[in-house]
């Protein structure tokens, strides 16, 4: 039986080209098609999507958490689909998928990047592979006590693909364009790996989540300073203690105070849904992984099974 | 008595940029103040502006309208902040402003621009004033049945100043400085004009609004193409027939029928908040109008009332 995969867009409503791409391939599936696979896509909130807000009641990517998925009751619109999306693809669902990519835009200048949420060897397989293939950068956001309930964690193999800068609620053909030529590198990848021939060969490049920095704010809480326009040319870029990281009104900057555990770089700087959870710009630490075997393995036993 | 200028931010209220300038102008107020006037500044939609939507029951810049305004008991909460920012600052209000300057952004490509809406002499002089400072285009949103009840039409003399590209809850300090530009600009216009001196010596530059084009669209509303990227490079430009208006997903243009009245350029190509509204992009006419000796007369006598 062929593996199978869910793609699933729109997961925040302001997020319209994935929802977009889920359209058109419903014209076209060929474009899906690889052999060993099986390949569906979803509508991630449908509600939001129609409102053109990311969220309704809760974030839906932060809704895949014991409490709101173990209440049959909730009252939590996010909590009731994140319920339906797993009794319906999740891997215990009606007709279960084993791997999920869940298609994301962002308003920061990130290009084409992958998320991961842990460290599970299958999705690290999947990711190095996808790296191999485009050289796009991978943001490892674990350990973040303030933000768990990510989607891709509830599938036996998850991660996101985020594309930016597009503004919320945009159709644009370029973010279109490099989700497309994103996912159709995982799909390769997923293909060789249903075939048993995923070859990794060079060392997985991880941009690890160290933490977040909220603005400067006045007492009342309002912000005091916004980003400095230096930190809104691209992200993934070291940012040097000394160097200008947010800018009051009055025209002065605040420089970054710098990390003593070493270099940092930069990731969804200037972010717009993250204002709401005090977020200006998050901090990560490059580091490079040697290829464990027994990533590829994990892969390929999840889509031989 | 100085003449009352008001300044209002945050009329839609996931346009951040002018909330953040009229917080700073409340720990600086000597960056607004000019000889022979009085200015004090307001957040347009404060609900919105919390909850980071562009509105909670219906647009505000479309909400003075009658229906709304004459209603006492209306439950929608743009009718109810449209009647009390009238009640407080409008032309009978309990402290009244004659002009009203309203703070937008766009997540189009348009720059800095002047937005009027139909053509009262005092705020052609207005406009006028501020294009011969800083070159800025004017957009005269005039004769449009789907579109009415800005803001500024309830004031004796108002526009609004669009800055952009800029996502929607996104704090720029690039677009703040645009719009601090813009204001001081206007600003300096209406102290000359109180002071009975403003000069306009050049003739007035519109965009005349034609219409507005939807997004083809499948059977069931859906659309079927978006943008083409030529378009999103930026507005005010020359749109000619057979150049590419919109992209299929299979990548194929769909080209622009022209129009039979006369050349045409965009405006608003791309912005977020026009989904909704079925606006893909608009069409103006590039006009040259002779400067009126009665617009300058009409400002000045309603600065020096």
């Amino acid at each position: 039986m062929a593996a199978s995969v869910l793609i699933v867009g729109g997961t925040h409503g302001n997020e319209c080209n994935g929802p977009w791409l889920v359209q058109h391939w419903g014209h076209e599936p060929s474009q899906l098609q690889r052999r060993g696979l099986s390949v569906r896509t979803a509508i991630g909130n449908p509600e939001a999507l129609q409102a053109n807000r990311r969220y309704i009641d809760n974030d839906l990517n932060r809704s895949f958490i014991p409490e709101l998925l173990d209440d049959p009751s909730t009252p939590c619109l996010e909590g009731q689909r994140a319920q339906h999306l797993l009794a319906s693809h999740g891997p215990e669902g009606i007709t279960p998928a084993t791997v999920l990519i869940d298609l994301h835009s962002t308003t920061s200048a990130m290009g084409s990047c992958l998320v991961l949420y842990d460290r599970r060897p299958a999705a690290l397989a999947l990711a190095a592979g996808c790296q191999e293939r485009l050289g796009l950068p991978i943001y490892l956001h674990e350990s973040d006590r303030a933000q768990t309930g990510f989607m891709a964690q509830a599938w036996p193999c998850g991660l996101a693909l985020e594309v930016g800068p597009v503004p919320q609620g945009v159709l644009s053909p370029r973010i279109c364009r490099q989700s497309e030529l994103g996912l159709a590198a995982l799909l390769d990848v997923l293909e060789q790996a249903a075939a048993g021939r995923l070859m990794l060969r060079r060392a997985l490049k991880i941009h690890r989540h160290l933490g977040s920095l909220d603005f400067p704010r006045h007492s009342d809480g309002e912000p005091s300073a916004c980003l400095h326009p230096q930190r809104l040319l691209g992200d993934w870029k070291l940012l040097a203690a000394g160097e200008p990281l947010f800018l009051q009104p009055d025209g002065t900057a605040i420089p970054f105070a710098g990390d003593p555990s070493g270099p940092v770089h930069t990731v969804f700087s200037h972010e717009a849904a993250y204002q709401e959870k005090g977020i200006a710009t998050s901090l990560t630490r490059q580091e490079h992984w040697p290829i464990d075997p027994s990533w590829v393995a994990a892969l390929q036993a999840l889509l031989q099974a």
